[in-house]
């Protein structure tokens, strides 16, 4: 298999939201826009199409026309990240395909997300079968572990297994478990190994344990702070910007659910009140919850830039 | 909206196995084989694709082409509860739909179940978005409620709700939680709507409380015994039947995984060997595993029919 191309994401990354209409159908003029922001913005690449995109609440046909729409207007393909992981392997293999043949810097796959209590073997072969089907040479692999979410933990024995069985497709792991213990054994079991945090919270440890950096639902809001983290990891001030990234991100955090309160952030920003709308089984988030999450923002006197 | 067909499914209902091949692809003539061996061996209706039919492991296109080739090879729609419940709700409403337009009894649908710890107004508004959508009176929709797996139960505030909005729609629900208490609550607060149990165990007790009956993985293999107790549940030896029946499906359910055991089990009385296979991540079942399990009849002096 040939070489990671030199331009995989780098450190900061949101996972990004998607905006629908009214008739919950994609915005794709927003979606673009708010892509083109984010990159203009301290993001070094771009995770569309994962969890806080909702993208599990669309079919794989809205997938791929979303993401051939960003494309098509200018957002670089090399610099995303784009979500895959489905219950059916059919339905991760046609979207990873058409990610990869639309020039991805890489996939975030789930695994198959619906039983419970399966064993690694069953996980491994659930892998292998995308990773022969898709059986493409660019495919760049991000295993995504988000035990709370998805019901099925990725055991750091299977993923060494995958990066041993593929070591230029199975490239890293976005890892949203909130453990940090276990982003950095990955990061000293397989070195190489790009291993994001699922929050921007350990952006900084991870950054200096020679993990990859955050792909992460706030960055849609913290992405400058984030990027002065990123940026220089080493430097005396970065300890302090860490500092001041993790209390915006507890404030959003702490005030659920996350999604429809960041989707009324980016409305907020743009003026474009449609960003306010999502997929149930979420809804929008009402004004007295909105409000206590602009209250927590104010009192650590942060302004969205662009806002 | 019309009346509800008179040919509903009846108390004993397997959720039917999908057959595979070696490639993974589904074997459409040992599906309806099987189908018409049920039938014939004392179902009064089938639930293809749900979880024991590794539903969520197909595409929506190769859901859709089973379905249409059972009901080509002869198996009668309406007997049968199609499953159709994906986390993208235009997933659900085209199965939905296609369903109806084949004349199905009815369809079942879990909930979006990506998305944990959502509110019941957001599950509402997902099944609200399903019911409008496929907008067709024919429509009989059963909820499923499947806490372990799905990671989202359905409350009974919002079973309640659904039904109220929705009498002549939704019809009923299937209850894998394993709480009696619950299954038992819904068939009291809600006089005529349609409580199935996910295990046979619960068969004659519900059957008393007024509840419709089970749709169940075991049944796959002991619809002949479920069916006796159906057939007379006020009979003095229902109770007798039902201690066996529930003997039955102990023995299997204690030696999991339950879907390649029940497969292998109907490889076994085929004689197709093909029966074996599963999508991952299920694998087919070890000989050391099904030899367990095949004690654990052998035990009950438990025969399959036509075995």
């Amino acid at each position: 298999m040939a070489a990671a191309p030199v331009d995989l994401p780098g450190a900061v990354v949101p996972a990004v939201l998607t905006p629908v209409r009214a008739d919950l159908a994609i915005d794709h003029d927003a979606f673009a826009e708010h892509c083109r922001w984010l990159l203009a913005h301290g993001c070094d690449g771009l995770a569309p199409m994962g969890t806080t995109g909702e993208a599990n609440s669309f079919s794989v046909a809205e997938r791929t026309e979303a993401l051939e729409r960003l494309v098509a207007a200018g957002v670089p393909a090399a610099r995303m990240i784009v979500g895959v992981g489905c219950c059916a392997i059919p339905d991760t293999v046609a979207l990873a395909r058409h990610a990869v043949e639309l020039g991805v810097g890489g996939v975030l796959a789930l695994p198959p997300f619906y039983y419970k209590n399966v064993s690694d073997d069953g996980l491994y072969a659930a892998y292998d079968q995308v990773i022969q089907r898709v059986a493409d040479a660019r495919l760049r692999l991000y295993l995504y572990h988000f035990p709370q979410m998805s019901g099925v933990p990725l055991s750091r024995a299977l993923v060494a297994r995958l990066r041993a069985a593929y070591p230029d497709t199975v490239v890293g792991l976005k890892d949203s478990s909130g453990d940090w213990d276990n982003m950095k054994a990955l990061c000293e079991m397989l070195p190489g190994f790009r291993v994001y945090a699922g929050t921007e919270r350990y952006l900084l440890a991870l950054l200096r344990t020679g993990g990859a950096g955050t792909i992460s639902s706030t960055v849609n809001v913290t992405c400058a702070l984030a990027a002065r983290v990123a940026a220089r990891p080493d430097a005396p001030e970065a300890d302090a910007l860490q500092e001041r990234l993790t209390a915006v991100r507890d404030a959003i955090e702490r005030r659920p659910p996350a999604i429809p309160a960041l989707k009324r952030l980016v409305a907020e920003r743009t003026g474009h009140e449609g960003w306010r709308y999502a997929r149930p089984p979420h809804l929008p988030l009402d004004d007295e919850r909105f409000a206590q999450v602009k209250a927590g923002l104010q009192a650590l006197d942060f302004a969205l830039p662009g806002g």
